[in-house]
C-alpha cells in the first residue's frame, strides 16, 4: 500500500484505527474453544466487526509463535483472510525483528512477501544494515521502534548520546538536522534512519504515554507516519496525539488492542469490539476534521 | 542449564564452539530435497557429526520462519532431537526478540518452555521489563545483544553517550562500575543489564570483529559467559577472542555457521563439517591449555 492509498483510507473511514490482534487463546470466549482453529476464528469475527471502523491490523507475533506451528497457521489465515477480504486495510507484523543482513533478509521474506505484510515492525539496535533488506519490497514498510510505551523506554531510548550529528555540522548547522547535540538516542535513532529510506516505506513506532514528546519527534521527521501503541490498556490520551502529532496526510496510525478485542468475554465478543471500534473512531473523526 | 555444567561440557570436550544451524533450504544439499523434512534431515546429520566437537547449538529462527509453518515444524523436530540425543549440548534459540512485558513473556513461553531451548537471544532496546520475563526460568538464559559483528552496529552501539552513572557516582568512584562517562551505548548496555540478573542466567551477545574490544568489556561484565558470532564467514581471529575474551571458566561460545554447515554442497557435507568443526575444536583445545 502507498502512503497516498493509506491516507484516502484514513480520509474515507474518517479513522486512523489500528487494531491489534495480540489473540492469546487463554482469553478468548470460552465457546469458541470448539471450533477447528480458535485462534482464527475469534480474528475473522474480530475482522469483520472492525474492518469498517480501522484502517490497519496489526498482530503481534508473539501471540501466534507461542502456540508454535499451530499457531503459525492461524496466523497464515488471518492475514490471508484479510488480504482477501479487506483491500482497505494496512496489515502489520508486529514482530520487532532486526538481524545481520543475510538473516533480515530472510524475515523480510518471510513477512513482507511469504505472508504477504504491508508493513513489519524492526528494531534499530543492530544499524542501517539490519534495516535495509526490509526496504526493498515495493509499496511495502519498515515501522521501526523509537520511542516505546513501556517502562523500560527509560533505560536506554530516553539516555542522551553525543550526537556524532554536532561533530559533522561544525559549522553551526546542527539544527538543520532536528537534533541538538546529546539528544536521547531516540531521537538519533529517527536521525539517523530516515536518510535510509523515505517516509513513502518508514513509519516509526511512538510510545502515546509521552504524547508532549510528539512536538519534537515532529521535528525531525514532519513527514513520516508513526504508529502510536499505548492508547487503551496501556495508557495515553488520544487527543494529546492528535494535537502533537497528526501532520497533513494525518501521518498517525493509533493502536489499540486489548480494548477493542477483549472488550467482553462473551458470546457478544465481536459485537462489543465494534462498539468499541466505533466509539474510536468517532474520537477520530472529530480530531481529524480539527486538525487536518 | 547450569553455568558450571556447561563448564564442565567445555572441559569435557575440550570445545567452546557452537555450530549455527542456520540452514537455508536453498543451500543445503540437493539429494536431501527428496526426503519429506529436508532442513530437518540436514540439522539432523550435522548434529550427529558435529555433536563432540561443540558445545552449543544455535538455530536462528528467520531460516525457520521463512518456511512458514513448515519450517517451524522442521525447527521443533531439531530441537526436540537435540533435546533426547545431546544431554550435554547447550541450546540457544537466536531469536532477538524483545517486546512489551506481557508480549516478552508470550516469547519466553514459546522458546524457554514449549521449544524447551535453554537460551534465547534478546535485543535491549526496550529495556529492563522486555527482558525481565525471559529471565524467570530456572536454569535458562538470556544472552543479550551487547555489540553485533555486522557493519550496523557503528549506526547506534557504537555511539557515545551520556553515562547516567556518571552522575550518580559522584564521588570519584565511576570506575567501579567499570564504565567511563560518556560511554558507547553497548557498554551502557552491559553496565545497565547486568543489574537485571547474574552471570548465572545472563550472557551477552559480542561481535569477534571487534576483538580488541573484549579487553573494555571484560571490565565490565568480567565473569559473564560471551556468544561470540563472526568467526569464520564473517570473519573474526579465534585466537585474539580467547586471548582478550577468556575468563577462569572459559566465558566464551565462539559461534561458527556457515563455515561449518555449508562445507561441502555434496553428499559429504555432514563428514565435511564434522572434519571443520574439529579443526575449529583442536584450535580451542590449545587455546584452553594455554589460558585457563
Amino acid at each position: 500500500m502507498t502512503k497516498q492509498e493509506l491516507f484516502n483510507n484514513i480520509k474515507k473511514k474518517k479513522s486512523f484505527l489500528c487494531v491489534g490482534l495480540d489473540t492469546d487463546i487463554t482469553k478468548i470466549p470460552k465457546h469458541l474453544l470448539n471450533s477447528e482453529d480458535p485462534v482464527f476464528e475469534f480474528n475473522k469475527q474480530i475482522i469483520d466487526a472492525t474492518k469498517d471502523y480501522c484502517v490497519s491490523f496489526k498482530p503481534n507475533m508473539a501471540f501466534y509463535e507461542t502456540q508454535g506451528a499451530a499457531g503459525w497457521i492461524s496466523l497464515e489465515k488471518t492475514i490471508n483472510y484479510i488480504n482477501q477480504t479487506c483491500s482497505d486495510i494496512f496489515t502489520i507484523a508486529d514482530a520487532k525483528r532486526g538481524d545481520i543482513g543475510n538473516t533480515s533478509k530472510m524475515y523480510a521474506t518471510a513477512f513482507l512477501e511469504k505472508l504477504n505484510f504491508d508493513s513489519i515492525t524492526v528494531a534499530p539496535y543492530m544499524g542501517e544494515d539490519s534495516v535495509k533488506p526490509f526496504l526493498e519490497y515495493k509499496n511495502k514498510w519498515v515501522i521501526l521502534l523509537a520511542l516505546t510505551s513501556n517502562p523500560g523506554a527509560t533505560d536506554f531510548q530516553l539516555t542522551e548520546m553525543h550526537s556524532p550529528f554536532s561533530q559533522m555540522d561544525s559549522f553551526g548547522e546542527k539544527g538543520a538536522r532536528g537534533i541538538d547535540a546529546n539528544a536521547p538516542l531516540y531521537q538519533q535513532v529517527l536521525s539517523k534512519s530516515k536518510s535510509w529510506s523515505t517516509p513513502d516505506n518508514m513509519m516509526y513506532v511512538v510510545g502515546a504515554t509521552k504524547a508532549e514528546m510528539l512536538s519534537d519527534i515532529r521535528k525531525i521527521v514532519p513527514e513520516h507516519f508513526l504508529l502510536v501503541p499505548g492508547v487503551g490498556a496501556q495508557g495515553g490520551s488520544l487527543s494529546e496525539v492528535a494535537k502533537y502529532g497528526m501532520n497533513k496526510q494525518c501521518g498517525l496510525l493509533v493502536n489499540s488492542s486489548r480494548g477493542i478485542i477483549y472488550a467482553s468475554a462473551g458470546e457478544d465478543f465481536a459485537e462489543k469490539a465494534k462498539a468499541e471500534a466505533m466509539i474510536l473512531q468517532k474520537e477520530m473523526q472529530v480530531l481529524l476534521e480539527k486538525y487536518l
